[in-house]
């Protein structure tokens, strides 16, 4: 078998970062809905666990995250919260939510392929276990606010998932150093999404206007 | 480790009205969006077994309450059916349904703390249990009527669930007699949730209208 | 007790069968939502995939089938990017997707109720998860795409489930052929279904129109 990566505590210490970044992005969708302070914090909360959550349930990886550590729910609660004071100045911290946004995204994706490894099950199941980590609790968020998920028709999200996954999976079986090929994939992730934004990377959508059923 | 509260004979039949209750809001909210027979059957049940299958999936408690016992299926279901007969009523029903949903809110609050307990987690997971299993069901009824989620922007009612679920949690830890407490907590909750609905009161609302991404 | 079916690799063929259809009736949904090829993709799986990943999360039935065979997760997606193909031909496959979708109903509920009876529940929970398995992939569907599920509000799908379950699971304490206890229940399940679409029938709806909350 191939050597697991040792528990990061560079990743570890982004966790909190992404945590954090997903339950401010989720107060700012919350505010559109004019949802009420515990709804923005229960939202928060949602979007920053929902993908790990989901994750834990499909790999039957008990307990999960957050009900052995209830730290992990009050993080993005709180900073959901701590939002509504700075939502004035959001306008000016758009770079700021971009890069954060990407963190989550990127640093979640490569805890989800950790696990699902450590879970001894297949390649394409440890890549999807990352997708499922960095993109489903903003499915969640949006569903949550009435909306067709982003995920599916907007930007390279799930790409940038997916890549940054078969990046940093390919690693488990080399025996490169795990701390500098977890930074590699970080830099690579951030890097890859933030292009996407900037050059408004797209991929091809899907029309379709027959009948209704 | 403290004592357990006996498994509650009048929990358990407050547990049956609670089911009851919840079908038959959801069953109104079903009638709103014009679903068919099987449809309000269906989202009766799982507006009022939501709740608690999240709250057992979440906390790998198995097997669901209502997989042991496929009674707790059918009774929302059938409740939700029998609305239909008298949805002309409803009006002049208009508080009974506010007290029924309150009764139902605050018993499967208790049962949800009593579940998590039981399963030996922390004090703020046990709160979480409380909460899942009280609000969640209105949140899936909500999503699958394609509506924001009241929870999110409305009444306290999340706000009721933790009140109730912590000042029930505080008595695990006394010697308090375990029926007597069950009832004052029941007093408490149902009180609260009504007060709230009599007199509006409302968390602040967080309005953001930022640019939409 | 009684005795079980064997695996049959009939029903096993038919489910790759379903697969395809599943995901090819969601990615016209998507194309609807104008979804991107990467939604597309991922709205075939969730779809295809939905409802036996409830099935299992509820019944606690590890690893999840498309966990152990990542083809599962594939097949469907790759079924919805060939759907992009031949759009524009939709108008007159109308009827070819009728009939995969209800071969994708019937097939899913059979496999429900099989692997329910494996995990040796009660027999109204194996018809619960021959609808669950069948049905709830479509409620996701419409979830991701912002509809009010159709399964509540349109012709008889849940119904046709319901029924093809109690005709299947009957069998199960009957000592027929199992091979051709399936085949009989396949044609009963599709002919019902199709005729409840040729002839338009419905459940009565109920229409409510009282006060919101």
């Amino acid at each position: 078998m191939w050597s697991l990566p040792p528990s990061d505590s560079v990743l570890h210490l982004l966790a909190f970062v992404a945590l954090t970044a997903q339950g401010m992005t989720a107060a700012l969708a919350a505010g559109r809905r004019s949802m009420d302070y515990v709804g923005v914090c229960m939202l928060g909360s949602i979007t920053a666990l929902g993908g790990g959550t989901l994750r834990d349930l499909f790999l039957g990886h008990y307990p999960l995250a957050w009900v052995a550590n209830p730290i992990y729910l009050v993080l993005p609660g709180a900073a959901a919260l701590l939002t509504i004071l700075v939502a004035r100045l959001v306008h000016r911290l758009q770079f700021a939510f971009i890069v954060l946004d990407a963190i989550g995204l990127v640093v979640f994706t490569m805890t989800g392929c950790d696990i699902a490894w450590q879970m001894d099950v297949s390649l394409p199941i440890v890549i999807v276990s990352g997708m499922v980590t960095g993109c489903a609790g903003g499915v969640l968020r949006d569903v949550l606010c009435n909306d067709v998920p982003l995920l599916f028709r907007s930007e390279l999200y799930a790409s940038v998932s997916v890549v940054t996954g078969l990046f940093y999976a390919t690693a488990f079986g080399l025996s490169i150093n795990a701390e500098l090929w977890t930074i590699l994939t970080f830099i690579l992730g951030i890097s890859f999404r933030l292009l996407a934004v900037r050059y408004k990377w797209e991929m091809p959508k899907f029309v379709f206007t027959g009948d209704e059923r």
